[in-house]
């Protein structure tokens, strides 16, 4: 069965956990109702499972290839995307201005995370529009909004962010490309661009390209990076086509997965130098490219959230339909395997981590909406730094959850998953690259220390925190073991959390090496208390559900277990990771680099 | 940099933590002193790095391939197998009465080891030729002796293992494939096998298939398969060979990883009936199949070492030659990636994590050997027991981890990790065929609680934990901060695992399905306090050294600093793993099967 959107997990969230109904009531989220919410769901789910999903295993094995300069995108993409376009699901969370059809980030999310789920490698395209379009609208001038954001948001267009360079990886202060003024308001730009993903395809008319370079009289290092537009074709005053613009694309690597999306090598300028215009203002071009990084980086945790769904429904119906072996319990004959007690354990280990991760991220979405519509500064601001906190752990916890969730998922096929040809290998190649891209887990575990912890004291942790505790409180006045076991594991994750967070606060100035050697395993903790403060949310609204008898009883009996296994598997490991962070980096930091 | 046999640490775990002055002290293993075992690592080495590791990337990018029946194994495949059979390799462990060298298994295992850390798919072969030279020399008659295993030991000719079948996975009593008496001793074998390991290659003249099959009065289930060799060519009196037999290799599976290594479906008697004898007695096929099974566990985790020990290689060389971005610190300009802290906490998971697994298989072959050697069989009796209690631990923790380091090494690439040409790659895929043949890690895990935790009532564990613990109050004696954190970590490690022993014990019986939920838990629990047992005796060892002003002081201050990581950031796990386990069960079980 190929991949379907979880809508009643998707919905549940939205409105139990994420609060649909207060984001409708923001200004200019009025058309946001949960009807609606539900409506534009269905109907990205048409087009999701009929059209995106039955693409993806197949592209897996004819992937895009690049011959004489062009790309040539795998079977079926050309067409899918067209209706992508065509269906506004680019322009979903775009302005209206703009041919956008302004939804809340709320609702674009499940929209993102079941395209993503699908088929990564066509969702790629759409992720990347998307960072184009939030850099333009930000940063660009008039002329350029008029120019480029339409047939961006429409899906007529395609954008890309030019970043890496060969000798360069993360690093931007290592970048050389150079971008020369010409005098008549465009530059002329030279460099070698790596890792561009759909720097060239066939899937849309024009590709807009969005390029880190240097004037020629920049500063050193990353206060010296502009930010510029470089068009695949060069557009005319009318909107229509012109002439090629000097760039092209000189290879597309091989790649362990994601290969359905071209990765491409650009080379900028070879012939007489790339024509651009200037975003925004000169070296400033890093600040510009944080907001498509931001953007993207809250994708890339959907793109985990996504993966990891579609992995966990191929592994449920495998363990259906495989039948094997005898129940431990002692059937007479062989029984279907989900019915052995470690592939449950499996099954639950994918389930538990992806509903957590997706709750956690509709939440972070409800969070920029209140940022960016409510009326209130204080409230905008507040709710801003709570998102900004959650987007390192949305993008580095989700990722590296959904690299265990695909491999358990390869797990539960036994021999078959090894096979390529059931697909639950793509995952397990697909999902590698997603703590990489984006900035690595360890640049998103860097931005949580720096910027969003030890910045303002822990002050946004701590509220966190003390939310935690609150849940974990009324978790304990239910009646039954499942509450108590989660209130239980979530007290005891909030006091390692708490625990840690001083511990950042106190020592990163003073031992930074120290602090970073335990950055990730923050992120991670981070993670696990967070995602299973939102199941035990979750438990607490399903009570209430089940007391009040409304509703579908199982799906909440469902999800109060999976709550609980979640807390009884992941949360639990809270008070080893806080051992590992504030007594383990002496171990990781002693040995000097010639010994290694 | 290509792999390096690791040669120091191979030595120090053999001389220091498994006791080769011991082995070589048993009777039939006195050529195995300390001197001899260096030399014939230092021999293996040069074979492996000169001639086996040069092959494996081209490898995985052409690999050997299926025509018409035949396959056809990747280029230098064959030379490499030719010089291996000549150098005497395949034997190494095998007795000097068949042409093998008769060394101690503590021996042998560094240099399987090196072999398949060098090249996973062409060291496979040799592994396969392993078991069913252990079959026939347990089960075999004396004319199938002289006939099959001079030529198996010597590497004229290849072993295979033939059990699964389409329906059938790893679930025996499903075996369907039959076996005709013809009268005259020989048998007409009929059926399909699939995931047959070299089945079908160009390295040897001959390929020695042993067959699980049924005979035609056989009872259900496990009891009535009979083990069978079926040899690709018949073999004359003589040794020469004779007629091709009914077995044809009708594909090879196309796989996420070790795609050089053939992964065959055979298929026996569609001309009229494969020709074969009967290993030992009717319907003890599977008893015979376990003995090859056990030696391939063995091997099998030896793999997720040598795997792991080649990425963490890898990964080491690319973060010293990788220059990128500045110091957390604050250094002037950029750094080689070794120096930042998360890539060092990396590096440290993958080399504590080897380390630890190295050590703990060393001394389970040490075991091995004074279990097979011994005059005492008391002594014998003990030390099998142990032995057998290790072998799912070494299979199955040794290889899920070396998902774990692979995954890092990946990591530690970056963006280059995700290109195949880096070959960091390579081994994420290799790896993960790891946890699922010989018997996924739940079956090693079943095995663990069943046969060598409940059988005996707990004994031959709580044996090793009063061994961690006496490890653990020598560590606590001595002076510095790493002795006293490993101390700290390995007594919680070993009261962790002895209550999860206890429950296990106490619970199997009654609520089987409550304790397999937490059984591959349970294997990781022992891994990490056994693997870090090893690694305290280690850090002793090591102290004991640097007191004493022997040796090489640079390698035994890294061993106390990489013992002390893999306690504070891996046995540090142990009280969230025991939890799982023991509170855990009920959220794992609790969900309808409608419900997933």
């Amino acid at each position: 069965m190929a991949y379907q959107a979880p809508m009643k997990d998707m919905l549940f969230v939205m409105n139990e956990l994420a609060n649909l109904e207060g984001v409708s009531q923001l200004p200019g989220c009025e058309d946001a109702t949960p009807e609606t919410a539900e409506a534009v769901l269905e109907e990205n789910a048409k087009f999701v499972t009929g059209m995106v999903a039955p693409l993806n295993h197949a592209a897996d094995k004819e992937p895009s290839f690049w011959k004489d300069g062009t790309v040539t995108t795998s079977k079926g993409f050309k067409e899918a995307f067209k209706q992508f376009a065509e269906g506004g699901w680019q322009g979903l969370q775009h302005p209206t201005d703009f041919g956008g059809q302004g939804l809340p980030k709320l609702i674009g999310t499940p929209c993102v995370e079941m395209l993503h789920g699908a088929n990564l490698s066509f969702a790629l395209v759409g992720l990347l529009s998307d960072g184009a379009i939030e850099a333009l609208l930000t940063a660009g001038s008039d002329e350029q909004k008029a120019t480029y954001l339409e047939p961006l948001v429409t899906g007529k267009w395609t954008g890309t962010m030019n970043l890496t360079e060969p000798q360069a990886g993360s690093d931007l202060a290592a970048v050389r490309s150079r971008a020369v003024p010409q005098g008549d308001g465009t530059y002329k730009v030279f460099g070698t661009k790596i890792f561009i993903t759909y720097g060239e395809h066939d899937m849309a008319e024009n590709i807009v390209h969005l390029v880190l370079a240097r004037t020629p009289d920049a500063p050193e290092g990353v206060k010296g990076i502009s930010l510029f537009i470089v068009p695949k074709f060069m557009v005319n005053a009318d909107g229509s086509l012109g002439a090629r613009n000097d760039v092209q694309c000189v290879s597309i690597e091989h790649k362990l997965g994601i290969k359905a999306s071209p990765t491409c090598v650009l080379q900028f300028g070879d012939n007489g130098g790339a024509i651009g215009t200037l975003v925004g203002e000169e070296n400033r071009g890093l600040e510009y490219m944080f907001i498509m990084m931001n953007a993207a980086r809250f994708g890339v945790g959907m793109q985990g959230v996504g993966l990891s769904e579609n992995a966990y429904q191929q592994a449920v119906t495998f363990a259906k339909d495989r039948v094997q072996s005898r129940d431990v319990g002692g059937s007479a004959g062989p029984v279907a395997i989900i019915n052995h007690p470690d592939v449950r354990r499996l099954l639950m280990n994918m389930r538990s981590q992806t509903e957590a991760a997706r709750a956690l991220a509709y939440v972070g979405a409800s969070l920029y909406d209140a940022a960016h519509h409510s009326l209130d500064a204080a409230v905008r601001a507040e709710n801003q730094a709570v998102y900004e906190y959650l987007v390192p752990v949305i993008k580095g916890w989700s990722t590296e959850m959904s690299q265990d969730v695909a491999r358990d998922g390869v797990q539960v096929h036994g021999g078959m998953g090894f096979i390529e040809e059931t697909g639950a290998a793509q995952h397990y190649r697909d999902a590698k690259i997603l703590t990489i891209y984006e900035g690595t887990t360890a640049i998103q575990a860097n931005d949580l220390v720096g910027r969003k912890t030890v910045r303002d004291g822990g002050k946004v942790a701590k509220g966190l925190i003390a939310q935690v505790r609150a849940t974990a409180g009324q978790l304990a006045e239910l009646q039954g073991e499942a509450f108590t076991a989660i209130s239980k594991q979530l007290e005891q994750g909030a006091a390692d959390l708490e625990a840690v967070v001083d511990y950042v606060v106190a020592n990163t100035k003073a031992n930074p090496r120290a602090v970073f050697a335990g950055s990730v395993p923050y992120l991670k903790l981070a993670g696990l208390v967070l995602g299973g403060w939102q199941m035990g949310r979750a438990a607490l609204v399903s009570q209430q559900k089940l007391s009040a008898g409304e509703g579908d009883k199982s799906f909440y009996e469902a999800k109060i277990v999976t709550a609980r296994f979640f807390a009884d598997h992941f949360v639990s490991q809270s008070s080893g990771i806080r051992s590992s962070i504030i007594e383990g980096s002496a171990g990781t930091l002693a040995l000097d680099v010639d010994l290694f």
